[in-house]
Parts: C-alpha cells; sequence; structure tokens
C-alpha cells in the first residue's frame, strides 16, 4: 500500500529500478483534454539522467509509452497508463550489495518491512521510481494551466551554504534550465555547479534547498481541516526521496517574529481584497488565497558517495563498503521536476475536489 | 470534504467553534482496547484554554462524552463518538466581525471557497477543532502504548528566539509540563514565561517551534512511496492552525552537510543492526528503522492581537480593525498535546497497516 | 472500519442500538444549501417504529439535533453532524441476551469478529442504525432535488408471496404513505397488512421486496469500471440489515430472454435519443442514460419472533430460547425509507464525481 | 476515476479494448509470496476467447508480463503491474461504428459521460477489461489459498430457462472445466450447449446466472456496518460487464418464507457453535460465519447479436445496424473466471481489514 496518490486525480505508481519497468496509472483526468506521449516525455527528458556532468551518466533512456487512456490524441477519461521501460539495467553491477545496509539507505528499513528486497539499485526505493511521478505531473501540470493558467516554477535556491537570494520576480524556465545546477542567478549558479564538481571529484556528495513558486492559483482551493493545500503539499514533498524538511511562507524563519510584525492585512488593491505582504505562502486556513504560493524543500546530501564507509548486512556483520555504480553527486537538479510535478498533482487535486463541490472547471 | 485523517485508524472531526458542539469520530479502534472517559479527559486538559496566565482565559468546558463504541469499559471495534459540547459561546462577541477578513486569519480564503462562514470565533478554523483530534489522539496513543510500548513526547523548543538546546535524554512529561509553557528545562522556560507575557501586555503575540520526539516505534512501519513515516507527519503537523514548517531529523541544517559527514554507518550494537548516530531521525526510505522518531513544527505568531490592525471587508473596504474577545498570546503550550496527538494518529495508522499485511498487531 | 459510505459525500456512521446515541457525520455536504433540523426529522418520521399496528412500538423519539455545518439555515460546507439520542433504552430487557446467539441475528458472527459486543438490541447491528442513514439521505435527496429535480421513489412491492404489479405511473408519495405497508395499490396493501396483522399474532414474521424508482437522473454519472452506478446501488441495497438480493432493470427475469428479445434499440424521441424500452433500469455500462432508474431489493423475513427456537451461546451449549422486546413482525414498511436514503446517497455522491470532472454542479 | 477495487488489496485497471494493452496494477498484495506469470497465465486461460465454438473466436494472445513487485520469484510487498498486450486489434473492422449507439451496449451513456470514446470493440466498457481483474483474482486466490485454504467456484447454473440443480457438494474445478459452457451438470451442460449453439447460428444471444460457492472462509470477516461481504460482493458482481443482478443465501426467494421457517437456529456440532442450515449463505449482519458463502448473479443476454437492429448514431439518426466482428453467443462460461476472480478480491481485502485490527494473516 501507500503507492497512490491524490483523491480525484489519483495516481498509482509502480516500478523497482532495475525490474522490467517503471510506470504510472493516472485514474480521474478529466475526458478530452489534448495529450501526447512528446509532451510527457519533454517533461522526463528535464529529469533524466546523464544531462551534464553533474548527473549520474547512467543513461536509463526513459522512453515513456502510453498503454491507454488517450484516443486519437485527446483524453478518454479513462485510466492513463504510463510506462517506460528500464533499458540499462545491468544488475550484476549489485550482486555485491546483496544483503548489504548501505549508509543513510532505505536497505536495511526495507529489510526489516518486508522480509524481502531486490537489492539492485535500491529497488523500489530507488529515485527512478520519481520518473513515474513527472510523467503525471506533466499531465496534472497541463490540466492547471489549460484551465486556470497555473504555472509552477521550481529552482535550486541553495547547494549546501552556498545560497541564492530570494527573487523578487517570478523565475522563467528558460533561466532555470539555463545551467545544469538550475539555479536562475547565473552567478550563484556558478559557484554551486564549481562546489559540487569539487564534492563530486572528492567521491563526496552536497544536499541543498529548492524554491517553488506557484501563481494564477484561483482562490478557494483546499480542503480543511486535513486536507489542507500546504498540508498536503508537505505530504507531497516529504514522499519525495531524500527530503528532510518543508517549509511555506515565513516558515521556519517566520516564528521569530512578533504577531504584529508578522500579521498581514488585508488591502484594496485594483478593486480586489489582497493581503498586503503574502507572508503567508499563498494560504490562509488551509485553502489559496489568490495569491502566489511559495514554500522550501530540504534535500538531504545523496547517500551514495564513493568514498569507503562503514556499513553492516543482514548476517549482522560490520563491514567496509565501497559502492560502484553511477551517482548523482547532488541530486538537486533532477529534483526540481520532481518538486513540481508533485506540486501540480497536489494542486490538480484539490481543483477538481473543488469543482465536485462548485462545478467550476472548465477545460 | 477533508475532515478525515487516517487510514485505517480513520477520524473525523465536526464542529465550528461557537456551534453546539465539536467531536470526532473514530472508525477503526481495535476492540477490546479498555477506554474510558477520564483518560481522554485527562488529554483534554492538557490543550484547555484558562490552564494559565499565558492562555486564552475562555471557559470551554472541554467535557468530552462518548456517544458509541465503548460498553462496559472495553473498545466495541464499532465507531468511537466523542463529543465536546461548546459551553461558552458568547456569540454576541463576534457580531462586530460578520464581514471582516482579520489579517492572516483564515477569514477571506473561507469566503472565497464557501462563500459563506461562520464568523463566530473562526467558526471550523478555529483552533477549537483540535479538541477532537486530542481526544481521538488519545485513544491512538493508548493503542501504541498497550500494543508496542510507544512513547510520544512534544515539547515547545523555542519561542521567538529563546530557544532550548537540544536533550540528549527523552523528556519526561512532568517536566515537560512542571512550567505554563511547556519547556522542559527550567531557565529556558523561564526566559519563554516572561517574553510571552511581555508581549501579552503589548497587545502581540509569538511564535516558536515545538519539538516531538517519540522512542520504541517498531521498526518497518511506513508506506513507500507515498505514505512514508515523514510525509504523514508532515501532513499531519501542516494541518495544524498555525503551522508553518516541518522537519526531521537533521532537516534543513542537514543540508549543509556533505554525504560524508552526514551518512550515517550501520554497525551493529548488542547484536542489533543500527545506525550510528540517527540523523533520519527513525526513518529510511519512509519506513521506521526502529531508532527515536524527532521532528521539528514551526508555528507562526498567533495572528489575534489586540493591537488595532489594518483589515478589510466583504463590502470591498479597508477598515480598521481592534479584535476583542480571549486570545492566546502564543499558541506554542497549547499546541503541544495537538502535536502528540498527531503523531499517534499517524503512527497508529501505520501500525494498523502493517499488521495488515504482516498480521503483527497485539493487544 | 467499514462505517463510512461515498467518496465526495462521505458519510460515516455511529451508535449502538442502546448506547448513548446515534448518528451520523457528513462529509463533502456543498455550502450554501438551505437546511434545517425540522426537514430532517420529517425524513426520520417516516423511518419512526411505532407509526402503525405493524411496527415495533418501540418509542424510540428519533429527535435529531444538527451539532454542526449549518449555521443561521444553510450549509457551511463543513462536516455536518446530526445526533438522535437513544432516548427508551431499557436495557435490562436485555440481559438475559448476554451471551446469547439468536437464531439468523449477527450475535454470532460479531462475537466471532469482535471477541465482544453489545448484546443489548443487537448493539452495532441493529436496525437503528439506519436512522442515521435516513438522517444523511434527506440531505443527499435535498441535493439532488435543488440540483437537478431527482425525485426517489421507494416501496413495497411484495410481502411473502402477495405482490403488487409492475406500476406503470411513476407513483406518488403520498399514495405510498396512505397504507402503514407502504404499498400504493390499496388492495394488496389491504391483504399485506391482513397478512403481516397475521403473522404477527401467530409470534410470526415476513419478508418481501422493496421497488425504487428514480426519475430525473441526468445522463453520465457513474464511474465505470468498478464504481458503476447499478455497482454502487448494489453494494448500498446489500448494507441494510436483513437484505438478501439486489436487481436492476431486467435483473434475473431478463435472463430468461434472447438477446434479440431484450436488446433495447436506441430511438430518436422529441429530437432526443433513447432507448426504446428502458430494459436496462436506467444504467448502461454502469453510467446513468437518463432513463429512469429502477430496482427491486429483497428483504428476509424479520429473524426476531415470539416464538419459541433452539439457539447455541457462547458457552457452546444448545439453549431454548424465547426473545422478548418489542419488534416488527414485518421490516418493509420502515425499510421503505432506508431504500431511499441510500439511494440518494449513491447518487449525489456520482453527482458529485461528475462535477469534480465536468464542473455541472448548480445549487 | 472508479478504475480501482479494493481498500488494502487494491487493484487499478487500466487500458480500452482496442488501445495498446490492458492491464492492472495491485497495490497492498503482502511480501514474500510466491508468484510467476505462469500461473497467472492459467488463471487467464480460462478466460481467453477461442476456447470452443462456444466462444468468440478472437485470438486475443492474453499474454500477461510482470512488470514489478516480483523478484526472484517471490512478492516484494511492492505494487505488482500486470500488462497483457492487445495483439489482434483490426481496428479497420470498428470504422462503421464511429458515432453509432449500439443497442443495449454502453456506447450512448459513454458519449454522454464522457463527450467523446473510443468506438472500437467498445473501448473501455469492453469486457476485454476482465482481463486484469482475472489476471489480479489470480494473486487474491493464492493469497486466500496460502493464508485460509479458502476455495473460490463459480459455475453456470442457468442458461435461458435450462437450469441446474442445486449441488449438494462443493463442485471440482475438473467437473465445471469438463464442458465448454463451465456446467458441472453433464446433462444440463449438455442441453445448454446446444441450445446456446442454437442462438448463435439464429445469429442470436442467451444470458442466464453463474453461482459462486466459497468454503473455508474464516469467520469474523466484513466491515459492518457498509463494509458487509455481501455488499463488496454485490457491488463487485454488478461492476462485471452485463450482470444485472445478485442475491445471496436464499436471496429472493427468501422472501416467501416466514421467519420461524427461515430462521436458521445455532446448533452444536463437533464442539462448535454453527447455523443449522446456512439459509444466510455464510455471512450474518455482513461478517462471515465460518459456513459455506454462495450466492448468484444474473447476466443479461450478450447485446452484440448478429441480427440486424434498430439504432441510432450521434447525429440524432435513427439507423439499421449489422454488427459484424467476432461475439460470444452467450457470456456465462467466460464469466466463471471473472465472477471467481471478484471473489477473491473482496475476501482477500477483508482478511487483510481484519488483520490489521487483529493480527491474523499467516503467510
Amino acid at each position: 500500500m501507500g503507492n497512490s496518490f491524490g483523491q480525484l486525480f489519483r495516481i498509482t505508481t509502480f516500478g523497482e529500478s532495475h525490474g522490467a519497468a517503471v510506470g504510472v496509472v493516472i485514474d480521474g483526468c478529466p475526458p478530452r483534454l489534448p495529450l501526447d506521449a512528446a509532451e510527457i516525455q519533454r517533461a522526463l527528458d528535464r529529469r533524466r539522467p546523464g544531462q551534464s556532468a553533474l548527473t549520474t551518466p547512467r543513461r536509463e533512456g526513459d522512453s515513456v509509452e502510453i498503454l491507454s487512456g488517450v484516443f486519437e490524441g485527446r483524453t478518454l477519461g479513462t485510466p492513463i497508463a504510463l510506462v517506460a521501460r528500464n533499458s540499462d539495467q545491468r544488475s550484476g553491477d549489485y550482486e555485491a550489495l546483496r544483503g548489504v545496509f548501505r549508509p543513510s539507505h532505505a536497505d536495511f528499513a526495507y529489510d526489516a518491512k518486508y522480509g524481502f528486497r531486490d537489492h539492485r539499485g535500491g529497488g523500489r526505493s530507488s529515485a527512478r521510481e520519481t520518473l513515474a511521478r513527472v510523467a503525471a505531473g506533466a499531465v496534472a501540470a497541463k490540466i492547471l494551466r489549460v484551465a486556470a493558467g497555473v504555472e509552477i516554477r521550481a529552482y535550486v535556491e541553495s547547494v549546501a551554504e552556498i545560497a541564492a537570494p530570494v527573487l523578487s520576480e517570478f523565475p522563467d524556465i528558460a533561466a532555470v534550465d539555463a545551467t545544469p545546477v538550475r539555479c536562475p542567478v547565473p552567478e550563484v549558479a556558478a559557484r554551486m555547479e564549481a562546489r559540487i564538481a569539487a564534492a563530486r571529484d572528492a567521491g563526496d556528495s552536497l544536499g541543498g534547498t529548492i524554491r517553488c513558486r506557484v501563481r494564477n492559483v484561483p482562490a478557494g482551493l483546499g480542503e480543511p481541516v486535513f486536507d489542507r493545500v500546504e498540508a498536503d503539499l508537505a505530504k507531497a514533498m516529504l514522499s519525495i526521496p531524500a527530503s528532510k524538511g518543508f517549509e511555506i511562507g515565513s516558515g521556519f524563519a517566520g516564528t521569530l517574529l512578533a504577531g504584529s510584525a508578522h500579521n498581514d492585512p488585508f488591502c484594496v488593491r485594483d478593486g480586489r481584497v489582497r493581503p498586503a505582504a503574502n507572508n503567508a505562502g499563498g494560504t490562509l486556513g488551509g485553502i489559496s488565497d489568490g495569491e502566489e504560493i511559495f514554500f522550501r524543500v530540504a534535500f538531504k546530501p545523496t547517500p551514495s558517495i564513493a568514498l569507503v564507509q562503514r556499513a553492516a548486512n543482514a548476517a549482522g556483520e560490520e563491514i567496509e563498503l565501497r559502492v560502484g555504480g553511477r551517482h548523482d553527486p547532488c541530486v538537486l537538479p533532477r529534483a526540481v521536476p520532481v518538486v513540481e510535478a508533485m506540486t501540480a498533482l497536489v494542486l490538480v487535486d484539490h481543483l477538481l475536489r473543488h469543482s465536485a463541490q462548485n462545478g467550476t472547471l472548465r477545460l
């Protein structure tokens, strides 16, 4: 259980890193939406390994096939199954890892839970599973765009201690993708890039934070008291491998302010009531208020490093471990499209839930 | 929608702040668990207003009644309905707030979503709803204790810039409850208390962070890829009114470390494989690993302050607002039992889900 | 688990027959619907015992209170909690039934499942629980009426071997309620009534069938492949105590026809494509086709009879049993509003689900 | 929506009849269950077309591939994706049906709902979708067998007016599969076979009923009040294409009896309390009582017939229609494994749900 996400735009992902395929079934996509494999592929290409010297050279192919739910270029309203074969499965590379618990990886916990696991490349716990999320997220993002003009933009805000300033403007996707590190501030990106290259050369890895911003979100999305927009976003983000934290609006820093400083008076601009400062980050009481939604996600340094490490195995012995294989020295750049995909999945679900009670959806 | 939480231990809360009652229905409590109203009441008393000079003097009564699901002192396995009447409903106090959007409150967003709302004391968006969560959480916590010896302990770690150090020992509940501010470090608690009193006297409010620690969690709980323990905890925490952030284990600070420093080698202690440092905070790959789970939650300063503020109303006019009523200058102390309750609800759900597939539950 | 019904208009019922109360929480009712306790009470009064000499004289009161979700006469879009106290709880009557397994009652199975039960009046398995369904169904029916003019009419079609003919016209509620037996054909109703009175006087009971018809259902409701309208109706009906069968449209009788006789050609009437005969009973492929939905439900004879019976007890002994208490000699008349309520709950859920993807709801 | 079934053993099916593939994802299969493609294929072969002169000669291949969730011959506890390519897709055959509403088919209703559909062979409404159910059902049946020795046996009980007597013994699968019509009473099977052949030769079709019996069901499965075993079975059966009715135990016939005749006293046999006659059909109050579960499902005559029929099209014109293609003159024999699969899916879900609260599952 636990492999589905969403109530009304419900995805179920499947697949192990080195099994036959990874994929996703989307149940709940509205009918008549124009859709083809090429636009899903474009989203996947942003997540694909081997894009630059900063990412794993593993060539996965990641070629997506639509198995169902689309006919003559439009969605049918029936389940959309998307599958990508695992083309580059060198399982042999991983034989030495059978029964080994790599530090800060999920191996040990999977063993504890299931009593059995696919040890090759992390199996189900591999970040390769996020391919399926990005594929589904491309469909979600398209609905949001077509129905409401919603735009979602994530970027790398920090790598280790190198951080970009808060951007006053909504960043352009071209600016984000202009550098391999996916930070839209060129001079900061250059420093991040050098820092990651140095870590890679040292057999080490780095973490950081991703900022995500969403504009044109209609006011009124979110289902309190539990299915608040920020609660669902928090779950979505913490479900991404290697994520360790989430904050929305003023976040942890906001806890340092007094209420009189943090409170955000409503004012009237262009005849519309709006919060003056958007400290909240686009939601109040769990419901979107029509302002930009912005939040931040923490990612730990990739646990796969080339350095020799201490570890243990299923026989209960401590061992010395040198992990081979091909790994990202910093997962952040490739996590950007995953953050965007999960954001789209949260918001499209709330868009549909709102329409259930208010008849608001127009495609 | 959105008023239920959990898959197998499923709660549904109901009630507006100044309606007839607030309450909760629990569906999925195992049968034969000893349970009486008094032990639920004890949990509610920790959340109750009027406990000290730091909390709102509103006297809610908060007297819980069990309407169903318990017979002769034991649970029946049928739904448990728990209700608390709203005894102190001075609605008249709130008439001036009809049609007013208080700064950083949910009024505006509720209006945008529902086109209609109960303006009295926040209605459904009031933190009074958390009473229902604490009641349900008491039942969840009891199951966790009986079935697995799980202990959950939250406390106030910071108020504004005043922060307690990380505690090496699992704090005792008596130490937590020894001060009205619910920080188990007496000298820090005293400074927090003074800080809150000063804010209150200035008509202002403060935010802060709550730390939660959980021990004796069996390894193997959590349902990747989406229903990870940390993802469900993140959702649970961000569903609490006024929360703005969540981090588990090394959290945001961990993003500053290199992988070689952050990685947590497994070692063998007492014949058992365990991570050396527990940087992860008790979960790996979304599954509990048998170590202590610890995380932190950010709460913004209470938006209800006594100072005059700018605001707007439903007629689209900017107004000057002075909020009457009785409010907490700092929500943190009373949020401690809410954090514990939501934690219990997440964990008991995973305990049952794990038992579904592995036949592990013993009450 | 299992005490919730519906996806988007989701009800959760609670309460044991002789506990403090029975009730229901509705999560997902759209906001701004005019609603008051009196109209819910009217629906409950049709289910109430003691309406005639054919029903149990137990006086339950059945007085419903709205605890939440309604403000100033309109729904808030928040959970609506409805509760009825169990006023007439003579528990002492039932002490002799502790540990006894009454024939064809749920006692034995509840013991097998939960290892513990409330033996008074069936506890949770009592038909008194259906009060909660009727209360929620009244809200559902109102939405259907307001949003789409949907009308739901159930009536008793047969009692034992006495059966009403198929009615060419949609029966009026006044005709249904004109007789205590709720069969709108007066001469048949009279025979049924006499038959039930005779069974009652003999200390025996009777079963029968209820027909339900629904008109003005918009075409397009239903979510294949599993959540077909007829599948959800079948579940809804078989969830009613004492029900043993369900058939829609031509049902079991239709299995005797050849395809050429059973097939229902589409024709064009008033410029609209419609099936010529509506053999299907209002759905095709699980989706409403705009025709009248009609189906039939089988109810076994009430297991509570006054005659002495053989039974067994929890000690594993065979015993002789004479059940005291007050029972319906025929459950059918009071099941009519329950069938209508469950039908309304199924259809309103599909109305909302359809609106989620197509923005169709208008209240 | 609506393409998932089950709470804890949750399947999601996908695929159109003439799209790229049909398939299913199972989320919730316990880990460590031995499983290979061959045993799933054996189940599919019983559903496969072209088995005899009584079924459509369409050769689908129906070759299943396991894409995930199984490693080295055992389940991982992760999602199991099963896919069968649509090898024989002669789409051209169907071009004449674009925009045509075939009598008693789902075409019209799909158009009404989705405004767009895949007209080839019924698209998503095709019975080919049941292949996915049978594949998932094979996994469910294996768990039931391994964990509890549960055996599920369905067979054709009637075709048009030709009906088999009630069988005193639990029928052997070899007896069921001994004839192409899947009725285990040879002389009745022969008459059915002749009747179907005659219908086929006349360009016509027939309906009938399937009986299903289940033995060794542990007592205690089922989740009242809504998720009763019989309610979930009713939904499962009415979700099968062409089904029109369901009855359990004494069913509709039982409505003719008095309570004194229908009631089923408990007696003590072999030291165990059991109902004397099992009129209930294996459940009481929605919970299995340890007796054999038996029920009956009605299937209408296949709507696809070779005779010329009246129909209408999307342009709102009445037309004359001769359906080409290859069809079953009687769907019953191939529906037998589908009924078994859906039964297995219902029961395994309840087995897991029971284990969630009682720790009972042992694989």
